[in-house]
């Protein structure tokens, strides 16, 4: 996989009236968001948004000059709800119809007979579109210039995922540490913004959590930079021990 | 709780970089929408961002007037990372600092000596902001125009969410039905469409199911008019019997 130096920015837009109305718990936004955290890629902006063509075409004008990547979730199967095809290449002024290499994938896919017209639909992709190969279920994505469109299933999406790397130059990986923490966050806000403002390239995050029938934080301390994160580390075990407050794990 | 004839919207905004490095699961926007259309009031669109004050001011204006009511999630704890209050306060252009109803409530729920700056900035909230309270951990959440700024926990946020009730003027109840039959989505794309294009106020979703070792399609019919659902139902089981297909449940 190629790497650049520079920091590499994604947003999401999951497409689906199936989450927007609490039917379907969404899970392709973490899934994405770590896979790609760990090719350097940094997820800034997620955007859900409705099965309506205006609403897709809006939101991808709006961020696609933002950042590097825009991932697209759902809206490329064979149904009339389906519209993230033809909204993509609505956005992008290209014309929409049978793409030859994703019409030769499905005709081979699917038996003699069985390439009805519904199958037909998923080979209608923007004419100039790369495919995003699917080995779970023969219909591909695609890419249009920084798009990535992805399927809605779970398990289809993360089947495609491996395929993907190499059309993907990430940045510095995002390095990550947590130190759970037995005690309550207002007890270390006050010395843990010290921290912070001490160290201007890491974000610090702090979570409380109730497991078990115990209450603590979780600081999750995250940057680019391994020295960083080693002495911001350091800064913050030393007024944890300080205070007293036990310190339940790392990771 | 009062009602309205019109359609009624909102979007909801996760502010976490939590959620957007896959460290954590939101479960928070799958109950809001299921919460809010009880109400009558349709999620129409989500936005994830960070924890980056031009990103929650930038993300609250480009937002707050194309929706009825704005939710946000996250960011009004007591660590620096926590910085909801006074984006929206920016937002605002209101001032941020305590606000003595909050601050009264804290100091009560904290015992004697126990009332610590970082207990205390979660006082500070913009001045004309209308409190919404926390039966579970104190700290309220606040209203500033149509905006409801709630915690990030998802069970703190629940049991806000009753008291919010009679602050909101919901529209229409969304209503739902569903039925999951035994065939893969490209068999159903036609006559589906077909049905979708009767009935331009009912809105049907597909989506491919795959479940203890079975393949369906659960088909999901949504509008404010029961009629409209009933009728829309009897044309998509009509083609559903026609092509013999089972159908494994209705809800």
């Amino acid at each position: 996989m190629k790497k650049t130096k520079k920091k590499v920015t994604a947003a999401i837009i999951v497409i689906g009236n199936e989450i927007l109305s609490g039917r379907t718990q969404d899970i392709n936004v973490s899934f994405l968001s770590r896979w790609l955290n760990n090719l350097g890629v940094r997820v800034v902006e997620v955007r859900i948004i409705e099965d309506v063509e205006k609403s897709i075409v809006d939101c991808v004008n709006e961020v696609k000059d933002n950042f590097d990547y825009i991932f697209t979730t759902g809206g490329i199967g064979p149904t009339h709800d389906d519209i993230t095809s033809k909204s993509i290449a609505k956005a992008f002024n290209l014309s929409y119809g049978y793409h030859k290499e994703a019409y030769d994938i499905l005709e081979k896919y699917y038996k003699l007979g069985k390439f009805n017209n519904g199958r037909k639909k998923m080979a209608k992709i923007p004419n100039k579109a790369t495919l995003i190969y699917n080995p779970s279920s023969g219909a591909p994505g695609f890419i249009v210039n920084n798009i990535f469109c992805l399927p809605g299933v779970p398990s289809i999406l993360k089947s495609m995922a491996e395929g993907l790397k190499n059309k993907i130059i990430g940045g510095k990986k995002i390095l990550s540490k947590t130190i759970n923490v037995s005690t309550v966050e207002s007890e270390i806000a006050d010395p843990l913004e010290d921290v912070q403002n001490n160290f201007s390239n890491v974000e610090i995050g702090s979570y409380p959590f109730f497991r078990s029938g115990k209450i603590g934080v979780s600081l999750v301390i995250r940057s680019t930079e391994k020295n960083q994160i080693k002495d911001c580390t350091k800064q913050i075990k030393s007024f944890i021990r300080q205070k007293n407050i036990k310190i339940e794990e790392e990771k």
